[in-house]
């Protein structure tokens, strides 16, 4: 049962990426929904940056630079138990009192 | 402006970050959502390769890296409109193509 491409096609992990394949225009366009109800927010934000900073600024990419980031911190939620993200998001936290310390 | 920890807070990067983490919660929970309605059909995938291929498959875990990859996979939303999500689906489907070819 191996094709000549070598591939065989009892290898779970290939078989579930079939089927991810199939159900990935499904899934991208769900996730381009919720990405859509926090662009206005994100793109409001990225041109204050480029107000304040200056025309160099490229909003555009600001903004699908935070969007991939955004994206990429949900899989997370697929992490090994050990690395929860209730521990991410107090490390985050920390940093950000952290910071506000340091500038007061 | 800088901090003790040297993070400039007029960087553009910094600054949106500074955003993302803070709608990271509520992203991740709708992202989550988007995922759980595709649960069922991944989980009953990865019960029927381990019934056809053995104990030894770790459902749970193929289930969790395919969930993780659909999540990458959208991050194409994102890229450079040279890199079009187009171009990468009918690349899939030629992929599929040539397998059932080859099969036959």
């Amino acid at each position: 049962r191996r094709s000549q491409m070598g591939i065989s096609f009892t290898d779970p992990g290939v078989s579930m990426d079939l089927l991810r394949v199939v159900l990935q225009p499904y899934i991208s366009a769900d996730i381009k929904a919720v990405m859509d109800k926090y662009m206005p927010l994100l793109q409001k934000a990225s041109q204050n940056v480029r107000d304040n900073v200056g025309n160099e600024v490229d909003a555009e990419r600001l903004v699908r630079e935070i969007g991939c980031s955004a994206i990429e911190h949900a899989k997370e939620m697929y992490q090994e138990p050990s690395k929860s993200s209730t521990a991410q998001v107090k490390a985050s936290h920390k940093r950000f009192k952290q910071m506000n310390n340091d500038n007061s």
